[in-house]
C-alpha cells in the first residue's frame, strides 16, 4: 500500500536500502509534516518504482529512511516531449505541472520569434515537475530542459519523432491522418506562444515532414489551456489513456 | 475586423447603438489601456455577437461607445454544464477561467461530502468567466451559479441531460457507449473533489441512468487538470470541436 506522503529522492531504492535525507527533505518531513521515527512514507526516484519506507532516524536537519517493500512498479510515460514557449511565471509553472501530471516524458521550453521571455529558472521548473509527480502518484519525473531556440531544435529534429503542432485558426483534425507506423513512433507536442507563431515559423512547421497540425476548437485557448487540451488529445489517441 | 481590446457589456448592441460605460470600464479603457476618443474596441454582451465600436466620449469616470458594425456573429457554446467541487482559491478561479475558454455554457460549483469549502465568491468567479471570454475571443459568457449541494442537484437532475462523470480509478472509456440520441442530448461534466467522492455519492452517481463514467488516464489528475481534460474529451466527441 502506498503511504499518504510521497517523496521524490535521487537515491537508489530497493529492499533493505537506507536512504539519507537532505536538509530540505528533513525539514519537510519532520518540521512541516510532523512525521517521526516509525512513520511510513512512499519514495520514488524515477527508476525503481515506488517504495514504502519507514523513518529510521529523524533529526532537525537530517534523517534516514529504510525501504521496506515496493508499493508500485515503475510506470514510464509514453515517449512524448512537450515543447512550449514560456509565458508569464504562474502560467509557465502551471504548464510544467500539468505536463508532469498528464504524462509527458520531457519538457522543453522553447524560444520562438514572438516569445517575450528570454530566460527561465530551470531549477524552479524542475522542482515543480517533481512536486507534480509527488502529487499525482507518478513514479517518474519528466526532465525540464534549459530554454532553447525553437529554430535550433527544429534544425536537429529527430527523423522518426512525430510533431503535433497546434496552430490557431487551423480547423480539422489532421491528427487522424497519422499512419499506423507514425502512431507508434516517438512524438512531441508543440504549443505556440500567446502571440502565435511568426509566418516563417508556421511555414517551416507546416513543411516539416513529421508535423501533424491539430485544431483545438473554435475558441482561442491560452497557452496553458492548450497544453492540457493537446496532451489529452494525444494521450487518448496514441498514449497510455487508450 | 475585431479590435484588439474586447470588452463585455450588458447593454444591447446593434448598428448605431450608443453604449454608456460604467466607472470600472472607463477606468480600464482610458486609464489602464490609454484609449481616447476615436479609438476602436470590440464589444460583446453574450446575445448580439461582437461589435466594433468607436469611442465617442471619454471621461475619467464615464464614457460612451458607438457601435458601428458587427465583427463576429454570436457563437453559443454547446449546451454543456460543468459541475465541480470548489478547491483552493487559485485553482477554483482557474477552473472557471478554463471552463469559459473551453466552451461550457454554465458553471456549477457543487458541494460534495468531501468538499472543504462551504462558500464561494460567486461575483468574483463570474468576473473571471467574463475576463476569460474577453480574452479567448468568445461572444458568450457562461453563467456561474451559487454553490449548491451535489445531492440536491442530483435530486432534480433533468431527465434528458447526460452526465459525464470522471471517477478516479475507473478504467475504460464508457463514454463511447453513449447512444446517438444521448450524444445529441444536453450534457454535463462532473469533476470530483480532490479527496474523491464518498462511497454513497459514487453509488448514487453510478446508479443515475444518465451517467457515463469516463477515465482520464492512469495518473491521478488535480481537479483543475481534470476539468480541462474532461472538457477536451467531451468537446472532441460531442461538442463544437468536431
Amino acid at each position: 500500500m502506498s503511504a499518504k506522503i510521497r517523496l521524490y529522492v535521487e537515491h537508489p531504492l530497493g529492499a533493505g536500502q537506507t536512504v539519507p535525507l537532505d536538509r530540505d527533505q528533513a525539514h519537510y518531513l519532520f518540521g512541516v509534516m510532523r512525521q517521526a521515527v516509525g512513520g511510513h512514507i512512499s519514495l520514488f526516484n524515477g527508476r525503481d518504482g515506488e517504495w514504502r519506507a519507514e523513518i529510521a532516524e529523524a533529526n532537525k536537519r537530517t534523517g534516514v529512511l529504510l525501504c521496506q517493500e515496493q508499493s508500485r512498479p515503475l510506470m514510464l510515460p509514453p515517449d512524448l516531449w512537450l515543447l512550449f514557449a514560456p509565458i508569464k511565471k504562474t502560467r509557465t509553472d502551471f504548464i510544467v505541472e500539468k505536463a508532469a501530471e498528464m504524462g509527458a516524458a520531457r519538457i522543453m521550453p522553447v524560444q520562438t520569434e514572438f516569445t517575450n521571455s528570454d530566460r527561465i529558472r530551470q531549477d524552479r521548473l524542475q522542482a515543480h515537475a517533481v512536486e507534480a509527480a509527488e502529487q499525482c502518484g507518478g513514479t517518474y519525473v519528466p526532465e525540464v530542459d534549459e530554454l532553447q531556440k525553437l529554430a535550433r531544435v527544429l534544425d536537429h529534429w529527430p527523423e522518426d519523432r512525430q510533431l503535433m503542432f497546434c496552430d490557431e485558426g487551423e480547423v480539422g483534425a489532421a491528427l487522424a491522418l497519422a499512419t499506423e507506423e507514425q502512431a507508434k513512433a516517438p512524438w512531441a507536442i508543440l504549443i505556440g506562444p500567446e502571440g502565435g507563431f511568426s509566418e516563417g515559423e508556421r511555414k517551416r512547421l507546416h513543411a516539416l515532414p513529421q508535423s501533424h497540425v491539430v485544431s483545438l476548437g473554435p475558441r482561442i485557448l491560452r497557452a496553458d489551456t492548450a497544453a492540457v487540451a493537446a496532451l489529452t488529445v494525444w494521450q487518448q489517441r496514441y498514449g497510455d489513456w487508450q
